[in-house]
């Protein structure tokens, strides 16, 4: 199953070297993913690179170019390594100052004597672009184009994430069921898999084999958007596993 | 802190749409991450793409010409979504056929009449690629060129990173030391702390805040490859946090 003019795509860009060196673990990419699939959007890229102008541009501008959307994470806060904004300005060829908007979100946590230069950074926002509200910690993200620019930490992220949701176009939410494999190995099963799969090109047939302490517990994934269609290949996969269970 | 010539360098390539619908959340980008900078080679770049051909022959081409390593987890398994093998071979334009070596250790776990078309599968090893064994499961991962090809299940994948690990050149391994900066706001000293990063160029120093019960706890990370460098940066670092605890 592959992308269709009418599918609406994304793309999530992760910014930081905490990520990069393994110091912080990344929970950032599975929340995005869980609500985009609700949400019917077809997220078919993610990149992760370190916090360096060159390498954020690039990333920025190969992938708003190529799907729909293009969510970043990290790199908004107040210190000398937090260049997102510089950056998404840079790759969109327009300026970037202090807005008044976010300047007035800041003074809602902040005194006015606090917002030094430091904090004033994160009021730092390219020109035409749309601020997007921090419940938690105030400094906005933001949305210019097809670009969502999010916090780093997950809780913002996700605050930030439920107040852009509603302005997104959704495509046909992706349908998905799951049949339990049981014990049965996938080497058993993946050759007539192969041949449904290719049966059912408006449907996509994942099988994902975990380990547990009992050993290799499979699992066969079906997703369309077309619920008939999802419904005849879940048939014949179903009485795959039955045949092979008998 | 931009890469240097004698740096080694590293990317990671996730393959899988079970990774991108939200259904499956990486384990394996956080393990390689911590091991590669414990061996001091320096992840570089991260992606995650679909199990599409044209999208993964990309990634691996764009990948293995840009760092020292890159390493792909997802994808070798024995159903008609693991592509991996084919894609691998596809980017460095070389043959693709059932691996004799590989055959003998899938017959390690199977018999020979269990060794159907759907098994083989895993056995096939683009041509000049070296094995990485599999001690769980049995069906190997390779080594061709500077690309390692590992499962994409952790406890596999892991296995294999410890079987290819010794063969990897290190670089000097980065070193790191954190300053908690307790309840000082991140705002507070980003001003001095980007001017401490400015003068310490052999230096990455990074912010990262953390949201807790009692509020944001930051600490301030710095890393380096050189010892005497990181101590210089590390004092004014303390200095700085001690200065704005009084």
């Amino acid at each position: 199953m592959s992308a269709t003019p009418d599918m609406v795509t994304a793309s999530i860009l992760v910014i930081g070297d905490e990520i990069l060196s393994g110091r912080t673990k990344d929970k950032n990419i599975g929340t995005i993913a869980d609500y985009l699939t609700a949400a019917g959007i077809d997220l078919r890229e993610v990149r992760i690179v370190p916090d360096e102008e060159d390498r954020i541009v690039e990333a920025v501008n190969a992938l708003r170019e190529r799907y729909t959307y293009l969510f970043t994470t990290g790199g908004i806060g107040p210190t000398h390594d937090d260049i997102t904004a510089d950056c998404v300005a840079k790759a969109f060829g327009v300026g970037i100052d202090i807005d008044e908007r976010a300047r007035a979100m800041l003074l809602e946590r902040h005194k006015p004597e606090d917002l030094n230069e430091a904090r004033l950074r994160m009021a730092r926002i390219p020109f035409g672009a749309d601020l997007i509200a921090n419940p938690i910690s105030k400094a906005p993200g933001f949305r210019i184009g097809n670009v969502i620019v999010m916090a780093g930490v997950p809780a913002i992220m996700q605050a930030m994430l439920d107040a852009v949701g509603p302005t997104l176009k959704g495509g046909a939410a992706m349908q998905s069921m799951t049949v339990e494999a049981k014990g049965i190995p996938e080497g058993n099963y993946a050759g007539d898999l192969g041949e449904i799969a290719k049966r059912h090109g408006e449907v996509s047939i994942g099988s994902y084999p975990m380990m547990t302490p009992e050993g290799f517990r499979n699992r066969i994934v079906v997703r369309s958007r077309d619920a008939s269609a999802l419904a005849a290949a879940q048939e014949e996969v179903e009485a795959l596993v039955a045949r092979l269970s008998a």
